[in-house]
């Protein structure tokens, strides 16, 4: 028999991180990590998880965007929806009434994301397949057919990104074997939130550094003299050859950002993020020229394929850090890998928060086994946060993440969590 | 008693207009006209209107955000609202946890916008003043200080918004007078709508020329054949000192809008808007250098300040298409003016829809009042749909808006219509 996709549910899941100030930043002073989440129940026990990731209130804005959205997968054969990865992928983000409530970012763009991780967690769940094992056995012309190239052929035609994952088949198995055995390169923002107190800070660094981080990111924006002193003592404990990473989470003007990185000049920032708004192309272009050799990051805010294109056109970033569900789920994340690699500039993709880390390892080790042109400059982000609710959580050693072995997307939610966390009826928020 | 907003109210109202085709163009085949629509409640029967245009599916996602933000705006004074609109502006805009959810665009914006304009509707009515005449009342630095700079200061700090409001000054109570006599130039959209055969379209022409209408869009951009064949029959309708629009709601991709715009020049287009995505400011930027002289215009889509800075900075377009409700409300509107103004750029708001006619007639009124460096170019958008359901409809004589004269924002549906179009509850979605 056809296996189908038989129903869609949808979960609003909260985490009350706000109350210990994890995750933390200048723009972001409590976050209660959140997912809008859903299951794709195609019968027989096959099932797709997939979430998008939120602070907290506006989740049920999401979750509800899912169940508008969901009647368009309802019913379809799963074997219907592998042979026209596009189609389905247009059709959940270019309905024709809701569309002008992005078009294509946003609330419904978010929701599309959580939909769409989904169905690819399905087929690599019933492929048997961790998901980037299944997307790296994808032919060239396969993974083509899963990507929308509307709005974007000026940079990247069909055609050229074929020919960019022909000119990476070779060495392919060598590549995906040596990531199987070491791992993908990582760094962690878990020492660095803006919320802690410097001592918490110190003794993070320490531990991380002992457990063999080489990369650490830092919170920065708030104010500059505490910036400089955080950076100051980070730099202490990371010694001169470990990186430090700084993040200002957009709070900046396109001037004051090139200011404030002036003055962080002395502690060797390897690159700062979301310097100011992350709609401002042309801002990140002008902070970019201003502020060499610190690099210029961005892209966790970068809402599709269409704003990236432009960063990317623009040389307005060194380094492109996609979100696993900002962008429209794993087809427009693929758009962006290849558009990236066209314009040789790394993809570090950004995690954290909830299940972040768990998706993104998949896109990271799919990139750097049949996309990358180089693997140079390429880490993962890294947050301790929140795993031990996965059923697959991520693994790390000597501060890389170790390749995810289980089949499909790591992302699904153990059940007891998403009880214990359903908003608002869940334990956690009892008497909240 | 200082008057403090009570509570705030929110409907979703949905107008079936995709039985009549009413509307359609390339990228919207079938949109039903709706509105997540709002009133402040002062007490003492003060009350503020707005809304937000939608599409149909998916408003509720709108009115369930308005809910979510209206806790911002319930028991703050009325007084202390209009003595500090920026920071109230920020405040919708930047919660810490629904923030993620945008920044500022799509749903959450949306919402924000509806809740922005019944703020300046309140105000209004409260002054006994049509919208357009408050701000023109408005003293430069009280416009300033209503306006978030942030994200936009390197291309106008306050201190030169200032300086373009002051350069304004002299002649303006002329202008108002003009305006208040003679209205403000206009064009019509009613008779080009892609869903209409050719006959409909001939006679919807021919009357709108008989009713003195100088200037028409057109839709474009589902089959070249058809348009040409419109384009021919509206040239001829038109002759040729009238102006020709054409508008292709972002079907194109870059080079497809450039060789399609070629094709359509023996026709004379004044401008084409929306050649592509619209948030491709480097790919109308390129476009806009192919296609002269036809004009590029954008904006209904340009989802905030900080891109249509962009649009600017970039010399993307001849023409900016504010949306009052797409931008965040009144505030961010005064920001995108000035900005055009500083770039010497002409604004034709976007109208049509529902309500967003009544909407954009006090921002242009306002805009030639005391901002705009010159008439030139300046139109609004016009369509005939849906006035009927305005307590404050617009008026149109001979292709020009007449100076909206009641108090307030005009944006207030008719409690009947509001009951009868309640969605999905009301008679006219009875067996829907």
């Amino acid at each position: 028999m056809t296996q189908a996709i038989r129903a869609v549910r949808a979960f609003d899941i909260r985490f009350p991180t706000s109350r210990f100030l994890d995750g933390s930043d200048a723009m972001n002073p409590d976050p209660d990590y959140s997912a809008a989440y859903c299951i794709l129940d195609a019968g027989d026990g096959l099932e797709g998880h997939g979430l998008t990731f939120t602070l907290g209130r506006g989740t049920d804005l999401c979750v509800h965007a899912i169940e508008l959205l969901a009647p368009k997968l309802v019913g379809r054969s799963v074997d219907g929806i592998e042979g026209d990865l596009a189609g389905v992928w247009r059709d959940l983000v270019g309905d024709s009434q809701m569309r002008w409530l992005g078009p294509e970012k946003g609330v419904v763009h978010l929701a599309a994301a959580a939909l769409v991780n989904a169905i690819w967690d399905l087929l690599a769940k019933r492929a048997g397949a961790p998901l980037w094992r299944y997307l790296a056995a994808m032919a060239p012309e396969e993974i083509v057919a899963a990507i929308d190239f509307r709005h974007i052929s000026d940079a990247l035609p069909p055609e050229r990104a074929l020919e960019l994952l022909r000119d990476r088949a070779p060495g392919k198995a060598a590549r995906i074997a040596a990531l199987a055995r070491d791992g993908h390169p990582a760094y962690t923002t878990s020492a660095g939130w803006l919320g802690y107190p410097d001592d918490k800070i110190r003794s993070l660094a320490e531990a991380a550094v002992a457990d063999g981080w080489t990369a650490i990111k830092m919170k920065v924006g708030a104010a500059l003299a505490d910036d400089l002193r955080r950076a100051a003592l980070l730099r202490d404990v990371l010694g001169p050859e470990r990186l430090l990473m700084t993040d200002a989470n957009q709070v900046w003007d396109v001037d004051q950002a090139i200011d404030w990185v002036e003055a962080l000049k002395p502690f060797d920032p390897y690159w700062i993020e979301e310097p100011t708004s992350p709609d401002d192309i042309l801002g990140h272009a002008r902070i970019r020229r201003a502020v060499r050799p610190v690099r210029v990051a961005t892209g966790e805010h970068c809402q599709n394929r269409v704003m990236f294109k432009q960063f990317l056109q623009a040389e307005a970033i060194d380094v492109a850090q996609i979100d696993a569900c900002r962008l429209g789920g794993v087809n427009e994340v693929l758009a962006v890998l290849l558009m990236a690699a066209a314009f040789e500039t790394p993809v570090c993709p950004h995690a954290g928060g909830v299940g972040l880390c768990e998706y993104v390892q998949h896109l990271a080790f799919f990139d750097a086994a049949c996309v990358a042109p180089s693997a140079e400059g390429r880490m993962i982000e890294h947050s301790a946060h929140l795993h031990e609710h996965f059923v697959d959580p991520i693994r790390i050693s000597r501060g890389r993440y170790l390749a995810p072995e289980r089949r499909g997307f790591s992302i699904e939610i153990k059940p007891e969590s998403r009880e214990a966390f359903a908003y608002p009826s869940g334990s956690a928020w009892a008497g909240a």
